[in-house]
C-alpha cells in the first residue's frame, strides 16, 4: 500500500521533480517500477527527457503581450491551454481515489483528459463526476483494439455513451516492451485493482501452437491491431479517432489516408521499444509530413513549460504528460494532480512572457536552436 | 547573517573558483541559493560556463608584445581593461558593506560598475563614494522600467545628477524566472534590506482580473517594457542607454532602430529563462548583426581571462561578471571583490602573452576554435 | 574456484545484465578478469556497447506480423534465429561442465556456435553431444593458425571428421593484446584447465634474435597468418571458411578475393587492439563492399534485441555474443547459457513486433537513425 | 621529500597509469601539484588525453608483418623508435638520482631525450653520463631565451661542447601560466634544488614601471622571444634547432621561413594556455602546412602504444613524453623511467602487429577515423 497522501503541500514543491520525488518515497516499490519504469535500459526514457533539454531557446524582448493567453482549438473546442493528461492505467495503485481524483484535478485545472482503458475507475463514473463541468478540457478515452472486435465495439459504445468526445488508438504496443525494472521488482497488480472496464471481456484463447511456430508471431500477435482496424473503428463512431504511437512520416502518412483525426507522437514513455527515437526529435518530420491535416499532438519528457513552449514551436498543437501525472496523485491525491497542472501552466506562462510570445500561435521554429 | 567576511585571503585563494567556495562556506543558505541559484533546473547556468570552456584557443607564438596593454575605448571613454561588474541587487545580504564596498573594489582595479536599481545602498552614495577617484572605470546605472514611469523618470533624474553615465535597460525580465533553487530554499529579503532607491515606488493595482483572463498576461505584463518604452527613455535622458538581455538578432536589430547606444548580450546568468541560448553562442550572430554600430558587450559564466579573451575574440566589446563579484564580497568584503578584479586582470594579460597579442585589437576569430 | 552454480535463477534475472552480475559474484577475480577484461584501457569494450545504444529505432506500427519469424539462411542452412555463440576460449574457468554446457544450451535454443580452438573440451566431445540434436544451430570450429602448419591441418581434420561446418578463421590476433586487466590480475590458467585440442601441438621455437632485432617483428609475427595462408586453408579443407575480425572494407574485398565464404565483423570484443573502430560503426561499409557476394555477420557488444535488429537493420546477416554466454554459464551452467539464448530470442520477437517486422529481411536502414 | 623509490616493480605495474598512481603515492602534495597540475582548470590537460581516445583505428589484418621494425630517421639520425622524453624541469624533485636516471634509462632503451635548460642536474654530467652509450636515442638540450642573451650563448656553446645533438627552443611560455594547482599546493623548491645550469645567470632588473604601464607588457615581455630571436640562435649556433610550442599552422610556416629545422607540436602539457587546442587537433594542420619540409613532432597526452600509432597516422615524426618519465622516475628511479619506455615500445610493437603495419611508414591517415 503506498504512504497515505499529504493533506498540504510542502513549501519546497515547487516543480515536477519535487512531485516526482515525494512520490517515490511514498509508493511501493512495485508500484513505483510499474509507473516509473521503462522498457529494457531505459534510454528511451532518459532520452525524450534529454531531447528537449538539448534544445536552446532565443528569446524575444520588449513585445508588447497584454491580453495575452494560453488557449488552442482542438478538435473543435476551445481549451484553457495545451496541457492534457496522458492515458495511464490502474492509477488506484497511486491513491485510492484514482482517476476519480485525476480527472477532477485536470477539470479543475482546464486541463484535457484521457482517460486508460485499462483504468481502476469504470469509465462511465469519471464521466459523471467531471463531464458537466463547465470549463473543464476535454475528455477522451484511450483504446487498445481487444482481441474480441465485438467487446471493443461494445468499449466503444459505453464511451461514446458517457460522453467522451474523441477515441485515442494506441498503435505502439501490439506486445509489451521487456518492462526489466518492473520485472525485476516482482510486480503484479495488487488485489482489489483491476482493468475495470475490461471486466466482461473474454479470455484470449489462442490456437496451439505447432513445432516451429512462434508463441509472438503466431500467436500473441494474431490479435493485434493493423491498419485495416483504424478504417474498422472509424467505420463504426461517430467520434474522431487519434492514433497514438507514431514515431515515423510514412506512418503519419498512413494515419492520414486511413481517416485519422489526429495524431499523438509518443513512444510510450519509453514503455515499449528501448532506443526508439525521442519524440522531440521525431515530432517536425510528423508535422511535416501532416500536420496541415490534423492536429499533432507529442508526449514523452515533458516536465517544463518550456518543454511544452518548445514542443508548440516544433509544430505540435498540445502536449500531454504521464508520470507526472501519476507524482501528483501519489503525492497528495486531485490536489496533488491539479498542482502539477498549475505548475506547468504557470511555467507555460511565463516561458511564453520571457520568449516574447503572447499566444501560443506566435510561436515559430525560430525560438528553439537545437545544438 | 553571513560569517564574518574574512581579514586576509588565504593563499590558496588563487583564482575565482576559491571565492566561490569560501562565500559559499559563509553565506546563509537561503541567500546563497538567492545569489547563486539560476531558473528551474539551471541548464543555462551551467550551460554558459561550459560554452567558454568548450572554445579551445590557438595561440600565436614569438610576436613582438612589448608595450602591450589591455585597454579599451567604451561609449568615448577609455578604459583600463575590458572587465565591468553586472548589476547584481540587494549585496547586503553578502556584506555589510554591500554596494559600497563593491563600488570601492572596483574603482580600484579601474573596473567599470553598473549598479542595480535595486541595490541596497542609495545610488547616490555609491556614486559619491568612487565619483571623483582617478582611473576609475565606467558607473552605470541598470533600471528596470517600473509600472510608474513618473518614478522610473525620477530615477533617472537622480542617476543622471548623481553622475552615473549611462542606463542599463533590462529587458529579458518581464517576469521572474521560475528560480526554483530559491524557492525551495525558502528565500525571502532579511529584515533591513531592501531596494532603498525604489522605496517611494508607489504599490502596482493591477485592476481585477475578469473570468478567464490570466494574471500574467492580463495583470503583471501590462507594466512591462515595450520597443516604444526605450524611445521614450531615449528622449527621456542625455545619458547612453544600453538594453541589457539580448539574444535574437532581430531583437538586436530592433535596438539599433530604437536608438540604442549599446547592447548587453545576456541570459540574465541563467536566472530567467532556462534552457536559453548561452551568451557565448548567442554573441557572433549579435555581432554580426549591429556590431559595427554600437558596442556589444557580454556576461554569462565569465570566470577566467581566457573566457574574457574568447568573449573579445568573438566580437565583444567588453564583458560583465556577477557572481563572481557577490563570492568575493562575502568572502573579503571590497579587498574580496577587488581580488576577484585582480586575479581577472592578470588572467587577462597572461592569456594575451600567451596568445601572442599586445593590445586587445589584435584578438581576431582565429584565435578561437569552437569544437 | 568459481562459487557452484545455481540450480534455478531468481526470478530477478530478465535480461543479460543481470547473468552478467550473477556471474561477477561468483567467478574468482581472476578468471573474471579474463573473460570480462579488454585490452589497455577498455574504451573499444565500453565504445562497442556504446555505438548499438547510440542508434535510434524508428519503429513502423499496424502492419501484420501474423506468421511472421525469425529464421535466417546461413551458408545454406535454415537457422531458426540469427544468434550464435561467438568462440571463448576456457570455459572451464567458468563453470566445470564448460563447453558441453554452452554446447547444449545452444543446441536446445537452435543458436549456432562457434567452438574455439582453445576450448577446455575435446571438439569431438562438444560435437558428439549435440551433432545429431535435432534443430540444433549450425556448429563451426574457430581456428588460430598455428605455427605449425602441419598440425593446424590435423585439427582442420579433426574438425571436419567430428561434423563441424565450417571454419572460423580469427585474423585480428596475431599477438595478444595489451590485456591489463588481466595481467594487473594475476590471471594464469588454473591447474587442470588447458586447451584440450591443442595438446599435440609441438612448442614453436623461434630463431634466435639478432642485436636490433625485435622479439615481436622478427619472433613472433613469423608465424602469423597472412592473406597467403587463408589461400592455403581453402585449399586444403572443404568446409567453408569465414574470417572473423575484418574492420576495414579493403580487407573485406581482399577476403572476397581470397575466396573467404562470410566474414565476422569484429574487434575481438575490444580485448587485442584498443580504441578500434566499434563493430556497429564499421558494420556498414563492410557490408557496402562484400555483403552482396557473402554473408556479413557481427560481434561486439551485442546484449538486447534491439541490437540484434539493429546489426541486420545495417545488413548484417546474424550475430554472435561471446562474454553473455561465459555469464550465463557462470550463473547456471547449460540452463544459465540457455537462460541467455531464450531471453535474446524473446527480445528480438518484441523488438520486431514493437518496430513492424514479420520477418527479417523486412528490417532495413530505415528503421535505424544514428545520431 | 618523497618516499623512497622502489626497488623492484610490482607485478601488477602494466601500463603507464600504474607508474602514475604509484608516483602519486610517494611524492609529497606540493610536488606531485608541480608534476601532474596544468594550468587553470586543466581542460588542456585532460583534453590532450581525450582527443587521442577519441581516435579510433581501423586495422588491417593478414599482412606479412615479418622483419618489421619501429625505427625512424630524425635529424639525419636512425632512431630505435620513435618515442622521445621531453623536457621536464628538476626532475631532482622525484628521485635523487634526478636527470641522470633519466638519461641513463633513456638511452638503455633507446629512447631520445631532451634535456631541460631548468634541469637539476648539470648538462655537462648528463651529457658525460650517456654520450658514448652504443645505441643511445638522440640528446637534445631544452632552452629558453634567457633575458641575458650572452648569458643564453654561452649555455648554447656549453650545450654544443657537450655534445647536445639538437637545441629545442621553447616558445609557448614568454610567461608562466596560471598554474592554480601548484599555487594551491603552496609549492615552492625545495632546499638544495635548483636550476643548476642557470646559476651564473644575473638577475633580471625590470626598469621601474611607470604609472599605467603593466608588469606584464612593459616588464616580463620585454625579454620574451620573437621571430627575431630565432634567426639570431640560429646564426649562433652549428646545431640544429627545433620550435617547441606550436600550434597554428601560420607559425609553422613562420617557423620554416625562419630557418627552424624542426618542430614540435605542443601546448606545454597543458601548463600554461588553458583550453588551449589539444595537440592530437592541431598536429594534421601543421604537418599539412610544413611537414614535407622538416620533422614535425608532437607531445602532450601520449600514454600509449596506439597513441604513438595514430600520432604518426596525423603525420607526426616522432612523439615525446613528459609526465610519464616523472611517474616512473619517482617510483622507481631509472628502472622506474625504462620500464615506462619499454611499455610504450612494446604497445607500440603490439598496436602496429594489430593494425598491420610492419613500418612505421605504413602507416598512413587511413587507419585513424576521428570522431
Amino acid at each position: 500500500m503506498p504512504e497515505p497522501a499529504l493533506t498540504s503541500l510542502p513549501p519546497e514543491v515547487v516543480a515536477l521533480i519535487d512531485h516526482e520525488r515525494l512520490a517515490q518515497a511514498r509508493l511501493p516499490q512495485a508500484a513505483w517500477a510499474y509507473f516509473q519504469g521503462g522498457a529494457a535500459d531505459e534510454v528511451t526514457v532518459s532520452a525524450n527527457r534529454a531531447a528537449w533539454d538539448a534544445m536552446r531557446l532565443r528569446p524575444r524582448v520588449l513585445r508588447n503581450l497584454t491580453g495575452g493567453h494560453t488557449r488552442i482549438k482542438l478538435l473543435g473546442r476551445t481549451c484553457a491551454h495545451p496541457i492534457l493528461l496522458a492515458p495511464v492505467a490502474f492509477q488506484r495503485m497511486a491513491h485510492p481515489d484514482a482517476e476519480l481524483a485525476t480527472a477532477v484535478a485536470a477539470s479543475a485545472q482546464e486541463a484535457g483528459m484521457v482517460l486508460s482503458c485499462q483504468s481502476s475507475t469504470l469509465l462511465e463514473h469519471v464521466a459523471r463526476a467531471i463531464g458537466t463541468d463547465a470549463g473543464r478540457g476535454p475528455l477522451w478515452f484511450q483504446l487498445y483494439l481487444q482481441h474480441d472486435r465485438d467487446f471493443t465495439l461494445e468499449l466503444v459504445r459505453r464511451a461514446e455513451a458517457a460522453g467522451y468526445e474523441a477515441l485515442v488508438l494506441t498503435v505502439d504496443a501490439p506486445t509489451s516492451g521487456a518492462r526489466d525494472r518492473e520485472r525485476r521488482a516482482g510486480f503484479s497488480l495488487p488485489p482489489g485493482i483491476e482493468a475495470v472496464n475490461l471486466l466482461g471481456l473474454p479470455p484470449w484463447r489462442p490456437a496451439a501452437l505447432q513445432p516451429g511456430q512462434s508463441a509472438m508471431f503466431d500467436g500473441l500477435l494474431q490479435q493485434a491491431p493493423t491498419w485495416g482496424d483504424v478504417a474498422w473503428l472509424k467505420a463504426h463512431t461517430r467520434l474522431p479517432v487519434l492514433l497514438k504511437g507514431i514515431l515515423h512520416p510514412d506512418d503519419a502518412r498512413a494515419a492520414h489516408d486511413a481517416g485519422a483525426d489526429g495524431l499523438i507522437v509518443s513512444n510510450h514513455g519509453g514503455r515499449t521499444l528501448d532506443t526508439a527515437l525521442p519524440t522531440a526529435e521525431a515530432l517536425p518530420a510528423i508535422v511535416a509530413a501532416v500536420g496541415h491535416t490534423m492536429p499533432v499532438l507529442v508526449d514523452g519528457g515533458i516536465r517544463r513549460g518550456t518543454d511544452v513552449l518548445k514542443a508548440l514551436a516544433l509544430g505540435a498543437r498540445a502536449v500531454l504528460v504521464g508520470r507526472p501525472q501519476v507524482h501528483g496523485l501519489a503525492t497528495a491525491g486531485a490536489m496533488g494532480v491539479a498542482h502539477v497542472l498549475r505548475l506547468l501552466r504557470d511555467e507555460l506562462e511565463i516561458a511564453m512572457a520571457l520568449c516574447g510570445v503572447a499566444t501560443l500561435d506566435q510561436i515559430d521554429a525560430d525560438l528553439v536552436m537545437s545544438r
